[in-house]
């Protein structure tokens, strides 16, 4: 199935569904019913069952799902069966901070190379990565062949970025800056904004 | 309208919402149609319309929403017409960058404490804030009334720092440590998981 054919929002869980699977096989457990998965994502058991069924039969009646196998065909379907180097642009304390991200691990993606256009900054290491001038940025896309970038500048300067990134054909792209974004289409990006997350919590309160 | 009246999705797309107006505001647009607003956000028009429809008549049939009274409602729906206190716990790179976030201007939060339990940090300041020593997180929490947390500190530690915020009646954590955690009902947590919006990207790749 083509991916223009399954809603967004069903892309949107199976990665909700394939961390969850992680953490179950990391604790030993083999079999998970969908009633089990729903609980632990509060997500409907129905609703996991309609959304893993635009991609084939995975459970057995009465038994639930392999949890290994449901999560080498996620990994599949959403391609980080393989690793995406990321171009990360900004070496800030936010920079810092996703190099040194722990969740990265095993699920697709690796920091293979950071940018910035401060001289201070320029030469110096994050982790075993050099921090290399923003300038080189088409040079080292190209050659390492990178699609994925994620953008850890100010808002000041994040359009600018966003910018040049898919300019240099960048087909997928994580924001950390607060502004809003439109880009063409072909283009995927995603927004980190911690503000809209607070906000849903509120309503709660 | 009650609280539990009102689906989940709903819930988080009313942020999204309150994003765009807000941008728009700062543009000068006065009106909007669900069209229009529904383009911006990728989002059916039909949608939007039904979302707000749960909290009262916003819209005048054929001329759109007055974009400052919807801000306003919404605002006031999902209570950032406020301003709520943030325990910050975690003062490394992350937590920087955090009390640096140039998002939160003028969306109901702001950081009204920091706290780390290395000795190094303690005492020294991010910006206006002074570290504070962990262990006085709860006096702080109590003092100041807190009631929102956010969790910035290595996976190993994340889960004491959750058990402890909610021994100290915070109603509201958001995560960024990449780990699965439940919490008591009456308690909301969500994660900031830069991996599964990545994941999300590369499906289209």
């Amino acid at each position: 199935m083509g991916s223009a054919d399954v809603p967004a929002p069903v892309i949107r869980r199976l990665p909700l569904y394939l961390r969850a699977l992680m953490f179950l096989v990391d604790e030993g457990q083999e079999i998970i019913s969908s009633e089990e998965l729903g609980k632990k994502l509060g997500i409907s058991p129905a609703q996991i069952r309609k959304d893993l069924s635009y991609f084939g039969e995975f459970g057995k009646q009465g038994t639930g799902y392999e949890i290994k196998h449901l999560r080498e065909q996620l990994k599949r379907i959403l391609k980080v069966d393989r690793g995406w180097g990321i171009a990360l642009v900004g070496a800030g304390d936010l920079g810092h901070a996703i190099v040194h991200y722990e969740g990265f691990k095993n699920r697709g993606f690796h920091i293979a190379a950071i940018f910035d256009n401060d001289p201070q900054k320029i030469g110096k290491k994050i982790g075993d990565l050099e921090i290399r001038d923003s300038r080189l940025l088409p040079k080292v896309v190209k050659e390492m062949g990178l699609q994925v970038a994620i953008v850890a500048v100010p808002a000041s300067e994040a359009r600018k970025v966003v910018d040049t990134l898919i300019a240099l054909e960048i087909k997928a792209i994580l924001n950390y800056a607060p502004i809003t974004l439109s880009v063409p289409a072909g283009v995927q990006i995603r927004c980190i904004d911690p503000v809209t997350r607070l906000q849903y919590m509120t309503y709660y309160l």
